[in-house]
């Protein structure tokens, strides 16, 4: 049962793991306003990141949205926000594929977050009405869209910065 | 009333500009997970964008998920999402500050489109506790936090990307 998109603990918790309590309530809310059309059916699948596969990806917008691709041809790339629907979010401490210690949260990328939001850059590499061809996503067929923004190399770009206990790991696993 | 965070047509909506009907309800809800604290307390006061102030803002994470924080002080960048909480949702075509020419949402990086949620890369300067000090957000004092993530250069950084309609722009303006 672990892709049941109905069960929120599809990830499970592993013994160094560490979970919080949730909040009793939420503060905002969300409109899913598209879908992303992806070859990855299940998890497994799914590249381990965005760098790994060329393959082309599809976001369709709902046509309630379709006006606001407007100009987005220009754009050579963009920030696309996603709804990593599958996931736990209480989950504080946890433990990285192919890694062993467990590390915060927010030092990760993990899909299990307190707001599960993902965040891709993607390639533009065509635009059908209300359909994107894009290359950089790794997520499952079927995932809900929530936002698309251009990218700006001016503030977005930085190709100095580093993950220290990434870095770290990749000289010693 | 144009600062009253109740209002949410907050922005206003100028001649050249479409709105769409919002849909009749939402697919997801958030948790405020802290606060950010900028010295910008209205509108007027925030930068242009994050590459024009080197003010040192402070994220304060709320104590139920301190500990997610572990070992992202081997973080020299991060992304960090908010929730612009002050923003129409509803518009297509927008004509941004400085333009005459309306555009679309997803073409922008406005905070009014159907879900609020800013994006900012920001250099990390210091971790205390539950508290980061940062470089490169331009947001109001008390903006809601959604998620911090570690910025990993060699799916985030793309040097060479080009915002088109953002370039011609530039050289005409």
């Amino acid at each position: 049962m672990t892709d049941d998109p109905n069960n929120p603990n599809a990830f499970g918790i592993w013994p160094s793991e560490v979970a919080t309590e949730l909040p009793d309530k939420f503060d905002a809310s969300l409109y899913f306003i598209g879908r992303i059309r992806t070859p990855w059916k299940q998890r497994k699948d799914c590249p381990k990141n965005a760098r790994e596969s060329d393959a082309i990806c599809t976001i369709e917008i709902d046509p309630r949205w379709a006006a606001a691709l407007t100009e987005i041809d220009t754009c050579t790339h963009l920030v696309v926000l996603y709804w990593m629907n599958r996931s736990r979010r209480d989950l504080v401490l946890q433990v990285p594929h192919h890694y062993r210690v467990p590390r915060g949260t927010f030092a990760l990328r993990s899909p299990a977050r307190p707001n599960p939001i993902a965040m891709s850059v993607v390639r533009l590499v065509r635009v059908d009405g209300n359909r994107l061809s894009v290359v950089g996503l790794d997520c499952l067929d079927g995932t809900p869209l929530l936002d698309i923004k251009p990218y700006f190399a001016s503030t977005d770009a930085v190709a100095e910065a580093v993950v220290g206990w990434h870095a770290a790991g990749q000289k010693t696993e």
